[in-house]
């Protein structure tokens, strides 16, 4: 099932796209696709003939695929090729950091290059949404928790993250940097989210190509290492880091400037599309 | 003004604490004190005559007195004594990072200290609570952006921060790692946030002692700094740092065990009491 969220900031609608590719109006059955309730809207929204469903006319903005988001977690240097291209070892443990969770967007919504950014850059994703509170929890017991994916992309600031004296934090968090969806694709529908394309292309060009079967650390293990630190939440996104291909991997580097177009998607979780304007 | 939030975690009830200490209901007049409407509630309980309101009989739990948060924002190596115990150089800019919201707590819960925990430390500070979307702010506008203030104990895991190979995110985010309160209050009863009186106690011993006015980067500062990497949103907490006499500073080092007590408070922002617990 392939869930979404429609309509303008703040006011989104939850719906869902149906087997022809037409959206859905979900919201006479569900709230949201948010929060604690994530998983029932996700049970009542699997009850449904998404024929009854009214059809959503037009092209509403689409928001990010889940609301009210608690905690958005990422992981460092998750791909070995990556951690190359950014000259650093392939860490031990995964590295984890956090992203503003207000800094989460819609997946076509414009990105804002900050003020006085000279090294804003890219990061396609595969994002695992939480759909059960996790705590403790084992690798094997992990999947369980997990309601479904989506596409990010970890839209990156490289001065602030590295040389504006710690934490990453600081190069991660802008208004906009974080475009989520276009879908939450339940877990049932990703047979192996450990063999998933994925690509991003700057201005029609694909600078980065890769699959997840290059993650170091995958998804269960993700899932389990992080709740050993901190209890997931329904709702809460984990990004699990980006393949090689980044701006500041480039020869010479390459950032973004406002008028540049991202599109960026992943095997079976959809398609981005954003625009860079400055922050006004 | 002292408001804050009492009854059972996650069912918390706006109250204030009238001039004479007693506890009063508020919700018949504010639904929460919390995210976009903080500004709205605490305008509507400054227009209330606190003896018209109910008093709160008996002595129900003390929740966190910000909910709802969207993001738990620290200062980290902001007293240059502290930097000093931590055999770190006082950082060129202020270190920022986050907390997982996950992790906040009332001031009097009890602190799980995280299974395999060795170095679970305390951290007294200075918390600022925003009331106002700040974003690109300069230092001189600042404060119009803070509602109040209220106490922190930036509870860390000192191995999970510096020997767990990053971010220091996992060493400060296991649940309950943020007694927040007992109460917000607000920013016309601070005369001066960089002049105020704060310790530490564990078992009756005290082993932080300081006073905002040797903070590196002041509350203005720190809100229009951070206010250029990311928005801040009402609600949000920043966490300004901590004074000498951290566990991690004694010699030799001392980290809390199941059973200890800490006591902690702010001049004018009140006590808090946290026993540790092992996590379950």
């Amino acid at each position: 099932m392939k869930l979404l969220r429609f309509g303008p900031k703040g006011q989104e609608r939850p719906g869902l796209l149906d087997a022809d590719g037409q959206l859905r109006d979900l919201s006479a059955h569900v709230s949201d696709i948010a929060g604690p309730d994530l998983s029932d809207a996700i049970a009542t929204a699997a009850s449904i003939d998404p024929a009854t469903l009214p059809v959503v006319e037009g092209t509403p903005r689409i928001g990010p695929c889940v609301g009210n988001v608690g905690k958005f977690i990422c992981v460092g240097l998750n791909y070995s090729d990556h951690a190359a291209e950014s000259g650093m070892d392939v860490p031990p443990e995964p590295i984890i950091f956090f992203k503003a969770t207000s800094a989460i967007c819609g997946p076509h919504d414009d990105v804002e290059i900050p003020r006085t950014s000279k090294a804003t850059d890219w990061e396609v994703e595969l994002a695992v949404v939480i759909g059960k509170t996790a705590k403790y929890v084992s690798e094997d017991d992990a999947m369980d928790h997990v309601a479904g994916y989506c596409v990010v992309n970890d839209v990156s600031e490289r001065d602030f993250q590295i040389k504006r004296h710690g934490q990453w934090v600081k190069g991660k968090s802008a208004d906009t940097f974080g475009p989520t969806g276009p879908w939450l694709v339940t877990r049932d529908e990703v047979s192996d989210p450990q063999n998933l394309d994925m690509y991003l292309e700057v201005n029609g060009h694909r600078y980065q190509d890769g699959n997840t079967c290059t993650m170091v650390y995958g998804v269960a293990h993700l899932v389990s290492y992080i709740s050993q630190f901190m209890s997931l939440q329904p709702g809460d996104i984990i990004s699990t880091g980006t393949p090689p291909g980044v701006g500041m991997g480039q020869n010479p580097r390459l950032y973004l400037k406002p008028g540049d177009v991202m599109e960026l998607g992943i095997e079976g979780l959809g398609v981005q599309r954003q625009r860079t304007v400055a922050a006004g």
